[in-house]
């Protein structure tokens, strides 16, 4: 088992380390651990997401839910943050995302283009701010040079910098798949490489073979997936991701796992989001217990 | 029924929130609705649009107009601004239109390039910004990047910046068209998270079902549709677009349910020029009817 | 009839008007008419426009007819205003061409690269620039953009702005040709609402009427075509060109229609130059004898 | 054979000089001869390069590696530069290297984009950065473009600069290969002509003929090829790279070659690495016995 | 016959007067004249261009023949420059060469991307700088854009500039190639426009008629096409290239007709340094009795 990495060995500057502290040890459960709410799907997806659930269409029903259910941060674009954030303000941590795209044209080799800056993160108080990189497009030339633009300021104010490492891309397709072993395991040590502080990644599905580079094509059990993910990731605090809905149990146990391996915390918005008010603080209320084994 | 969000609601800066309260407070009814007058067609369209009212192709004839028929605001590009505001400078605010494009190539995946900066906008006196964004178009990444500057600068300056958010492209095409409730509604929401002021869309139309994804495919009644697009546009207050000349009554239908389902104003441009002078006063008279019973 | 705009009504900046002023009343005429000298041929074209006459070839003959020929001011790239129009600074404008291109390469949808500034321009002593905007190509995203940054520079140094406005490209051959009326008429207004201070356009050819969209589709006399371009280039002066070699009379006609529309003045080069230096004398004469009768 | 140039003949500025002086006489052998360990494989290859020696995935393994092997310095990417150069700060040089690139798309003609700045590697207390040059691409436009910033910004902060200079594209893979005679020697001088201080190449094969532009196609023995390849780099000192692993005379063989030929030292990742902690520290014994017959 | 235009006519600043001064009448035969010796090939072709004469790939070699030959001006990359004109500073005037390329890929509409600044020139005691301008191809819009930069920075730093005016591109090899008369008199003159201070040109073969545009079409001696491009050179000073390598004879034939039609110099590459030391310095003293003749 792979220990999780400590705020003192990450090599931060005092201003990332302050507001990584904040996050990990002044919200949630206080023990080092970490659970966030992204709510980007009006950007990403559209309002078909809060369809069925109305009140998810809500921004400010969002951040309270945030609030109520102990999270450590909550993810939103900047419209949403200079508009609903205010009225929360310091009561729970900003992740201001700062790129994002539609989904009304196809992105066969997709780019996030930016529509926010580091600065204004901070002078909207955030704590974090989050970059969507799509690992293994060939548009990477632009990904990479627009991302040193983010890394660079983030360096620069002290802003703890969280990569949404996702592997996209006709390549990413036909080796495997964007959550195959190879993509994810991939994705979270290029993170690494590129200086991220924190990465988000889907859980990995390791019997999605085909067409995977050797020597990725042998077993690997689940909880041995996510250790080397974690491993790859290094000294980059893991966020696993919730992905599209899927049966409680098998989410539960995708967490589980995932702190078990050494991972810091969970990032889960549809799964949460897309229920009722009460279901989803019972759920949230789950995840804590899960969470809550694993102090560091 | 939504309620219309105040000026003290939208986390505004004292630049912003001056400007906008002199737009809503100071000029139309003062009831902080607003109907603006949009005069790009020079640009957008060509000189053919004001060939069968030739008194439509005199700036200074519309400037006036827009005054006669007590506008919130007229939209103009930097030239015509330059040239024939000064003359009515202070008497009706003045919203300076930051892009535009000609219509002579074809544009199947549009973007409308910046000819003017924010900083132009403030030496003119403005009392607001107009960006067009093609939502849905492959071209949004070089939209977006120069929409966040246009952004950042009306941050900078204090300016409320009015979008223009047109679901555009093939995608948009195969997805049920740029009026179809999904593409109205996405933009609504696009243009919120992305930290628009105020929106300005079309009206939707939710019998148009061909292509559009699920779960927009069931029936909205218009009423419905407009309350969903004043829900997705959230704290960025709503204006509806004239469009292409339609007969009086079903814009004027449109208008009653637009401020019933709780959008902020109209703006409309073809319909108001391209009539005499006095049946353009005459309507104008009808859409204040309107704007007077819905005060905030 | 149309009245010409006077310098007055344009809201120019004292500077643009300082150097208008000098242009259109302490040379040639100094009656607010102009008549100018353009000379890119040898960068447009090459040397080839200049072997009937080989002393066009020569810059510092043609400044000096320009001289000669009392025209209010020469049209020239860098180069050659660097190295020759010191000779003769101050005794004739200098109107410095800020972009070009060689017409080796096929240009279906032309860009006009820029190769000089504005600021290199009020070294120069310039009292305008030039920019050519190819009106109507798909190019117009970058286009926009370069003459974005002129056209801020203009302003910023008091530097009157001639904009070449050319419809081109597929869309424009296929919608009449770029000397028809629609193309014409188009042009001459976005260069009114991009905010240029001055438009050279070709004269309309109303007959050309295959392709153009309505309202285009009737007849226009060359009168009215010309009346209707310079009221969509209102407060904007116009200038019309002379475009390739015709005969005189044809041209002489022009002129006239031109001026009685309200036009301010010509721009004629290769009708001028290509031809013996007595012979170019007598037709400017015959010029100035047609400007002379529309004072302003 | 050619004498190797001496550090007082390299037209250094005195940061240059004091970081070169500090890798070459302070480190490894202290004889002006270098052996580099390059660990840019987790972004260039992903962490399968690493699943035969899971030891070989940390970073921190690495970097101790590096320092009980002797090494002159170790190459790695910013991130992990950040997170695991902290420990062993000063006790083993460090080589930023600024660009890079995952290898899932393919890369036909490659671009490989920074990722890291000059000033940061300044902030790292690195003594060198290295920049991968792929010569022979249609993309060499914007990557000489990319490269320029680079190097201005090493003079500016006195940086010795490494030319990772790889034979790559279409053109490359017609005339011979990467790895052919002709392509290293082109890419020699090239990162001569541009201003490096070292280049990183492969150990040239003349015998690959097929395609080679004349007068390539002759014989050449290995000895010759590998004097040409330093002829050409001329006062830009020489590094050859292990490349793939192969069999351990081979590379000793080249090691000897090289050093013979002139070349300042050697780059070996995977060799070095791909083995066992003991092979890996013999392994190098070995080169450094080659390093001690050539000091300078 | 067209007499040389002389410093005091060419409006150059203080500093670019006092550097082609130096060039002109400090070196060489101090009468006016020059001779430069290029050295670019190393990039431009690769080392096979050494491979005949092995001490030709030896830039100190270069430099000191060009001192001991008396030429006016080495030309070289920035690499080189940096590294082997120490030794010879201020005895030989430093033309430093801005942009450059592999011929690696095919380039069938080429751009010779800059990889070294003014400023860079200034700091290394260069009296000039080069730079590449390919006339006629599609890419002259990214072409000019990056000449204006250089212009400027040269026009800031009194630098004199030296275009080596090339055309290339398919139109161009559809019009009579890069060497017909056409195409080299067009270059002189688009130089000549964009405000070179000196243009090297390849000398014009005017017997290539097929393709050429009219009025080329038609009987040109080589003295009346070399006269003509001197003419369309006007006020830029023209220097007449070696091109590959030819019969002496006909070499020495071009460079006096050259001379006769008013050149101001020679630069001369492959010609010279392709063959042994003392036939070197033979040829060049030839061409330096043709020099002496045109004193100005």
């Amino acid at each position: 088992m792979i220990t999780r990495p400590s705020l003192d060995q990450l090599g931060l500057s005092a201003g990332k380390k302050a507001r990584l502290y904040r996050i990990l040890h002044d919200h949630g459960l206080r023990n080092g651990t970490a659970i966030f709410l992204p709510y980007d799907h009006g950007l990403e997806h559209g309002p078909r997401d809060f369809f069925g659930h109305p009140e998810a269409s809500d921004p400010g029903h969002i951040i309270k839910l945030a609030l109520e259910g102990g999270f450590n941060g909550i993810a939103i674009q900047v419209g949403l943050a200079r508009k609903f954030y205010w009225d929360y303000a310091g009561e729970v941590p900003l992740v201001l995302k700062l790129n994002g795209k539609t989904d009304i044209p196809s992105a066969i080799d997709p780019l996030s283009p930016v529509n926010a800056t580091v600065e204004e993160a901070v002078r909207l108080g955030a704590d974090a701010v989050g970059y969507t990189l799509y690992v293994g497009t060939p548009a990477q030339q632009r990904d990479f040079a627009q991302y040193l633009r983010v890394r660079e300021d983030a360096e620069r104010f002290g802003m703890p910098l969280i990569v949404w490492s996702y592997p996209r891309g006709t390549a990413i397709d036909a080796k495997g798949g964007r959550d195959c072993f190879y993509a994810v395991d991939y994705a979270a040590r290029t993170a690494s490489e590129l200086g991220a502080d924190l990465v988000k990644v889907n859980f990995p599905q390791p019997d999605k073979q085909s067409g995977v580079p050797e020597p990725y094509r042998r077993r690997f059990s689940p909880a041995e997936a996510i250790e080397a993910v974690v491993r790859s990731a290094n000294r980059t605090l893991l966020l696993v991701s919730g992905g599209e809905q899927a049966g409680d149990e098998a989410m539960l146990e995708k967490a589980r796992l995932s702190m078990e391996a050494g991972a810091t915390g969970l990032i889960f918005g549809r799964n949460v989001f897309q229920r009722s008010h009460d279901d989803s603080l019972r759920l949230v209320a789950q995840l804590r217990e899960i969470l809550a084994k694993y102090p560091s």
